[in-house]
């Protein structure tokens, strides 16, 4: 029998769990079918000069939710995900956003239903919970048993924010599956303290927002999220880790074998606190939640990222449109006014799904700063092991489902000023030179993005149904179960 | 054409450095090929139920070498080899010593002589030197040139030990090579000093061997050895660190990026001081240097093996016989007089070569202390990388040398008492229960070991010509050229 | 003029902020006139052989007060400042408690009618605030101008703890004025989480009462109280600290230069949870929070005495008496019934006003752990300092009140198993061998307690008017204006 | 009879190791003999608007020394004791120094001869030891019976340095009589290495002095001193630490219960690496060992300072006059051809015993980074009590030596381009402008310096014999027996 495959790709250098080499990849049934020398297949891709990667698996973003004001954000599922596999990603896991008035059900089915049948790339769903009410805890178990991958929480932001009790009872449940809890950590008493005095003091413009939520806020809550789980033997999750000390607590945390995991996004390697000391409506594109911090931090979070105490590195993608229906929706008028909009009033948050990949590639791993192999790690493989989606998602090994991004290592480009790919019609990293760029993605075989063009229709994507995570953190370590797709 | 291999391992798991998924391996000329689905070879080993590692680099062993005292140890490369090979070891990467009144260059023929022919695995060799002569000096380039991996020196034993300004000019050269210097990490005065004081006051038996070199002497010579490279901007391989206090300067100072890697030995883990508090012949059995320490230590040590702080674990395989040829060949008259030999006249260092292995297997793996992953990692994937002999050697990757270990992880043994295929007549592990064996090791994809047999002639193994090493600590880089056998 | 005093001890070691040396003691109109080799005054008082200490001050105590349940503590001011005195000690500072609905005017005219008359020493009060209600926070200056050293509030207690806000609020409001905050630090969600717990199990036993305020409570709390202070400046004692990670924060805070301050008591020292291991009635007796942790953090507890990173040792004496009115008032049927109180129901605390002054004295500085100078910076002169009773209190300097104790250092004896001069019927120290004993205190001079008896009648003590501590942490500084007596 | 008082220092703030206040001094027989209120003398002093304070003990300087390349320093017993008094210091600890071709007993004699009859201050001898050969161990017991306080020891300099072996022996014999060895710690090899790198690349100019002495060479030599330290439970000081590593290494060993102090000097807090960039004569004059560093480093040391890690604060006033005899003794030379001497040919060290006291009350009190209590603990208490001299030097307690400094807190001045009272003909400290002068200092009673001028005939001073110190580490424990004073 001619032992031939559906496609090969051949002549790459691939970047994989087994290390980086030369090997041809053959592909059959939608899954990775042999890595090999001179492998041989009905469909040949080139990929001589062109480093392959797993797909990205993008953790944190947010696709057709809307914002803590109520208004809906820009992106919908068919948006978030054609801009994500632009950027190389090959998966994306938004949230389902339960409210204090409607139960986890119907949250589930909301959206469910705004997702079906529309992403270019599979997807799976969070579960943010703003109350630990009973039949909110009541619920977790069906949550689980119908795809959520993990629950989140915020300890901040009126109407969404949970106290210590709620924290408590949300890790308990989670932890009683194996789940792990992504937190939003900063101290809301500190942060409402910091808004009260700068609103009386009159220091509303968009540069005060980096002073109205300080680097203690940060790290009181992550030391207190980190001592609540370890007091009920919960993991957590702690999502867009901005400063050096709380990156520290983290790591220090982790050494001593405690189930901490950080995640760090483009933005808080890219842009400074200074970033917001522009004209206001400028401004208001770099507003974000926690703000950019200094180049110090920057230091150090790269400094994690490479060692190994920071595990996921994702975008956090907010899509406020720059406009009255986004960044402006509770204050149109400045749009006409001309006056300044006070920082309180800006939408939070700012948009990169697409970016994420090729920012961390350049920056990263072009730049010296971290492994190709460490590149896989934080853009794909940890994410896909800590949520479930693993040995599918985030792999080359045979086996795996074939998801791969194909990157030219030598391409040199400039981030435009206009959205990228999304519809937030900005975005905060414009101007910026990079090298590196995703040429080709295919998923489960499938060519889906290719030179900057998606190439499938909306609804290629399929819904994922995680199982239960690894979170032994030992790296490599394959989950028992693997996941379904649809 | 038919795609078709030389020899295919079917069903096994495979274990790499960097992740575990079922999968065949396909082998061509030696090399690996392929690892995918269902590939399909001339010849198939079935490897169900089985799991695939690479082959085990031990990169510190003594194998036909003098003792400081001048007799010759007792195995020579075949006997070491084939005991190698029987604890599932593929490559071995012994010493040439340069003694002061001979050039580095007759040592290498020397030692070069004594290799020839003889050893049933790959192997390669570290060069000893024991000073830092302009003429020593002179020579290293051409050392590297014929193939030595990496220097070796020690701060102390009379007739070896280097001084700082030697351990200077030997980090420099070795650092202009991109090559590590391993260091024996024991401060002479401290031990010097301590030996004297234990003499005078009659404390011979072999149970003070421990307190003549305390815990402080290795602390300080590694804080020392650290200091000096980074002076010169060397880079270092404590080896063989068996106290916390080591191993947290080593991990300490690697998180701030220095370039200093350790080792350990199964002795570290295996034994404490508490072993040499028995009839002084039988203590001798467990007299190396450092010696074992406390069940605190060795906690730290595997913790430091787990989380990647220590690097290597290895044998540092000292066969002297237990009889007046090895461990007592300079007091030859206690084993008819029956008298104690005081510790200071027992040959130092223990056996293990075989050992290594099976013992990280079972009391790392199996026991849940260690990953698969790191298992590989430390007996395989980081001494090929740090000594050069990265791609073909310690993966599985496509392209590697086809040098793998199947092992049955159900198998349950225990250690017998009597020599592991080496020419001791004893091992210090007897009667330890073990859980998983290897059972078959291939070589360049031909069967070297199988169920316990060693099923080669001397001399087919091959003498490797290393590459500059990759120090970066990069996981998963692989260097740009390869290495070349024969 | 002849240079003579009123009094003068001769022949003492004086142990004083000038370290300790061999000299007499003037006094002349109650204060300290000077120190020197042969002083000469109307009344001798015979030193020799013993050692003077300033009196000490006790900055934790609890009497006159209602415990959380609403029943009214055994300790009176007159019975607690006698048992203060027979241990030795000059100056007592209780509470004055406010409820959330007393006003903060009303409870200090409450307080200071229960302490007006009564008093064998002098005295100020710290002020309770259990709400950061507008009144409460507009109150606060007046508070401070009639005489309130310090607040105090608690993290946990339903009742009278606070949230987040509140103590912001709190905090801002001690810093505006330059005074400290006193804190119980213990994370309420997680002792409420772990009490409920223990009751679903039956685990009711005052065993279980170390168990349901676990160690990282107390952890979780003081990083928590830490950052908050440092977000607003201000400036924070942590009282009866009882972990070893507890000081551990503190002492890294203030290495860093956080105004911070730590405080332990004797029951940390002196007990363990082992203590609670006893019928529930008797373990009754041992009942505090925090609880009597282990070995390990008394002798962690012991090093931050001695090096400075806690600064207060008292007794947080809580003069429950062990019976229906006291520990078991809120389940007095027990004592019929001879069934077990939940720990829940045991009133917390511990009595030990008197024990604290000779239970340091023994097992600090006739133990060897800590110097004679740190015994009276620890019991006297940083309670002074930081509570604004210097340069009056805590001193033998020239100036200062002469409130000294003198100290039989020689004196052995055994804590007998009854009350220490209060009226709570027990000590939980009963059978201690303890090494010196005060055996006389003077207080401005004149003598109060003599040889076990207190020698003058209630009233005789004075209420103190704290000038602004000295929060500078720069030892020995005094502050600029001095304590002003009634 | 009335209790009057040879002399009355009236009306002075009294700042002592461990408390200040307003207090008269009284003093009889040349010693303290009361503090009190209003004390009556024979004579007065008006100590109003001054602070008072124990005069200084400066125990590392060089006098009447001979230099490593064997010409005589600048300053012998007279000139360099009249500097030091003019700067508020009341007692000198120089050192006699052992050659390797001179016993001890004939450089006692020798040294001893030196100081004879020439000091204005009461004075002790350190003895520097070069070597360890059994006729200089055996020798150690008279020379402590002679006076000697203190051995010293260096780890670098030819003809000077001791290795490892000798060091442990000199270790040893020290801690036998319960005395400390100071150690100027600088890793020989680094140096060595550095300096004929330098040599090789022409680089000779003063500037690369501080190439030639890394701080890592500070770094290593002190932790190999503290471990042999420890290893055979000997005391040791770290003289004139200069880094932050340096810093942290003794204060993390003292929290761990190590037995090491260190010491800081003038230099290493007001110059920095950036002085030696000059035009080379004049670099000349800041040319020291180890050399300045960086302003972070000055910063870390003050915290040292402050936090008491750092425990004396010395001059090591080293007089070569900037000339031919001194600075320039090896290459006269170049004073007129007008060549750049190399670095390597300038007499190391700088003057500085004049303005030690007046610096760190400048820089140090009257700028805020240390009190005035850690003034006096750094300047005179602590060396008192380390070398011997407590109780009777260091301190104001009552009995103590008459040895005291007024000094005007508010006199503001400039230091002069010109030498300090000693015989240098320069300082580096030319320019500073000082807030705080001494304007009388007594010694035993009696006034050796008033208003800048020395008013006491050489001899004045006497030769102190030290008591075994107090090592123990707790503030303010006096020493059993005393101090002789000739």
């Amino acid at each position: 029998m001619t032992e031939s495959y559906d496609t090969v790709v051949k002549g790459g250098r691939l970047a994989t769990a087994l290390g980086t080499f030369d090997a041809d990849i053959a592909i059959r049934d939608g899954r990775v079918a042999a890595l090999g020398e001179t492998l041989k297949g009905s469909e040949i891709i080139d990929a001589r000069g062109l480093i392959v990667t797993p797909a990205g698996v993008e953790a944190h973003c947010h696709v057709a939710q809307e914002s803590g004001a109520g208004f809906m954000q820009a992106d919908d599922y068919e948006s978030a995900s054609r801009a994500a596999a632009l950027g190389g990603t090959g998966t994306i896991v938004p949230f389902a956003s339960k409210t204090r008035d409607r139960t986890v059900a119907a949250s589930l089915d909301l959206y469910a239903a705004r997702a079906e049948g529309r992403s270019v790339l599979d997807y799976a769903q969070h579960l943010i919970l703003p109350d630990a009410a009973p039949a909110t805890i009541a619920a977790i178990p069906e949550a689980f048993a119908r795809g959520v991958t993990a629950l989140k929480i915020f300890t901040t932001y009126d109407g969404v924010r949970v106290d210590d009790d709620a924290m408590l009872a949300i890790l308990k449940a989670a932890a009683a599956h194996g789940r792990l809890v992504m937190v939003h950590a900063e101290c809301h008493a500190i942060i409402k303290d910091r808004i009260a005095t700068l609103i009386a003091e009159g220091k509303t413009h968009p540069r005060f927002h980096a002073e109205a939520r300080p680097r203690e806020a940060e790290e009181e809550a992550i030391f207190r999220t980190l001592t609540l789980a370890r007091s009920v033997g919960a993991a957590v999750m702690i999502v867009h880790v901005s400063t050096a000390e709380g990156a520290q607590i983290i790591a220090k945390a982790r050494a001593g074998g405690a189930r901490i995991w950080g995640e760090t996004c483009t933005q808080y390697l890219a842009l400074t606190a200074e970033d917001l000391d522009r004209p206001a409506l400028e401004a208001a594109k770099y507003v974000c939640s926690p703000p950019p911090r200094t180049a110090a931090d920057q230091h150090q979070l790269w400094r994690h990222l490479a060692r190994g105490s920071l595990s996921l590195f994702s975008s956090d993608h907010a899509p406020h449109s720059h406009d009255a229906q986004g960044k402006f929706a509770t204050c149109p008028e400045v749009l006409e006014t001309g006056e300044e909009p006070p920082f309180t009033k800006i939408a939070n948050g700012v948009p990169g799904i697409m970016i994420r990949l090729p920012y961390l590639f350049s920056q990263g791993v072009m730049a010296g700063r971290i492994s190709l192999e460490r590149f896989v790690a934080l853009t794909a493989s940890n994410a896909a092991r800590l949520y479930g989606l693993a040995p599918d998602k985030g792999s080359l090994a045979v086996g795996a489902h074939a998801d791969l991004t194909l990157w030219d290592p030598e391409a040199r480009w400039t981030v435009p000023d206009e959205a990228l790919g999304d519809r937030t019609k900005y975005t905060p990293y414009a101007g910026l030179t990079l090298t590196g760029r995703p040429v080709l993605m295919l998923q489960r075989g499938i060519a889906v993005m290719r030179r900057g063009e998606v190439v499938v229709p909306p609804g290629t994507g399929r819904r994922l149904i995680p199982s239960t995570p690894d979170l032994s953190e030992q790296p490599g370590r394959a989950p028992r179960s693997a996941t379904s797709a649809r």
